[in-house]
């Protein structure tokens, strides 16, 4: 027993991520019919058909995985091997028409991330990596840059408007201190990490679907991710999580999202 | 006399973006010397470099022409037509390698907008349009969407911490009334009222490069744009400008801003 992922996996992921992108790309600032979630949050067709396309794929390719999606739920949660996938994280940017939404197609075994694809199919930039594959953007190694100080860090987060009370304070914090502060980028955010573009990324009221293809991505690039305690994610429990470029500046924002 | 501005002048405006962009290209995610400026915000080589390649283009084709760029000042300010350039509207954004910056390129005849440029040199997107021109994206007509009403539109600011006091009760009242905010866009924003993807953008904060650009690019599409109090922009004295799909939106928004 090995912890590489199987190549087959990771080439079922890219065969996901393919399926998808072709329908996202079709709706992309076109008329798309657009509904509000019972958390607020919005759906379009393009979400929904998406994800849709993915499981008849995984269905096809591996029918022991379980799967949990965003729109559609989860089946055969208990397997060793769950894909979870977020057919359009940044189904708002999608909305608006900007490109920095993203596929994001996450496999954990044994409740375990362990292999992770961030598709924006808009710009054609696909990260993948996780489960000894060094994380690849279109196939050319990417690495996240390291060495840089809080003080020289860019921080992504996609909205301050998503923080209340204490979770406010640590985004401030955090915000006080750093070189640069983007918002608006959702997962985009992540791949830029893994890029060596951004230093931190972080993310508070989020779902295992939103984070389970980002911790591989990151950590294949020689980054560090975990929830804010520091922790590794858990996933279906964590709802906040921080990415760094290396382990020294992500325990510095450990540190100041602790307070 | 014609209000017309003339095809000469277009056909100079899309060589600035297209000299601007190959070099914005060029440093994009590429290791690029960062300073600070006294006003405290970044400033790139890619900034200097684009800047004064438009500089220079237009110091050879419309000697008589001023010139009012973000890096290298103000020459023959007091000319019948003057060029507002911003190389890098969102140089934030540049350095963290998100493509949602863009080239501003604002032509102004005795003091008003009459046509804009922006171009996004890395997705491949250019509006350009005004002084008799229809808006365009990439050579195609572009068009505001028109009709939306306050609850369903799409709102765009780059970022709500650069509000303070009254500008930023201003924002929440009509952050809390639209359908959807979206942070971290720049004049892209713009672009995308301009096409119909988004509904209003407004900005607080900016000086003349920032937006002589942007008017003629949102009128030209059917949209409106003026300061906060709903009055044509004046370019060297506003700092803050909101532009909207249709004119009753437009209203509606400076409405709300106005309190």
């Amino acid at each position: 027993m090995t912890d590489r992922c199987p190549d087959a996996y990771v080439e079922l992921a890219h065969g996901l991520a393919d399926a998808a992108g072709e329908i996202v790309r079709g709706f992309f600032r076109r008329p798309c019919a657009v509904s509000v979630k019972p958390d607020s949050t919005p759906v379009t067709e393009a979400d929904r058909a998406a994800e849709w396309a993915m499981r008849t794929i995984i269905e096809e390719a591996a029918p022991d995985h379980g799967i949990a999606g965003e729109e559609f739920g989860t089946v055969r949660g208990d397997a060793e091997y769950v894909w979870h996938l977020d057919p359009i994280d940044g189904t708002k940017a999608f909305i608006a028409g900007v490109p920095v939404f993203g596929t994001l197609i996450g496999l954990a075994r044994d409740g375990r991330p362990v292999f992770g694809v961030i598709d924006q199919a808009v710009s054609g930039e696909r990260w993948a990596g996780g489960g000894g594959h060094p994380c690849t953007l279109n196939g050319g190694r990417a690495s996240c840059r390291g060495g840089v100080d809080l003080a020289d860090a860019v921080l992504f987060t996609t909205s301050p408007d998503a923080y209340r009370d204490g979770d406010l304070d640590a985004l401030d914090r955090l915000r006080g201190v750093v070189g640069l502060t983007r918002y608006g980028a959702d997962c985009y955010a992540f791949g830029l990490v893994a890029s060596g573009h951004a230093d931190i990324a972080i993310e508070c009221g989020v779902n295992d679907y939103d984070y389970c293809a980002l911790v591989p991505v990151v950590e294949s690039a020689g980054g560090a991710m975990t929830n804010w305690e520091g922790a590794p994610v858990m996933l279906g429990t964590d709802t906040r999580v921080v990415a760094a470029g290396d382990a020294e500046l992500h325990r510095a924002a450990v540190s100041l999202l602790g307070g």
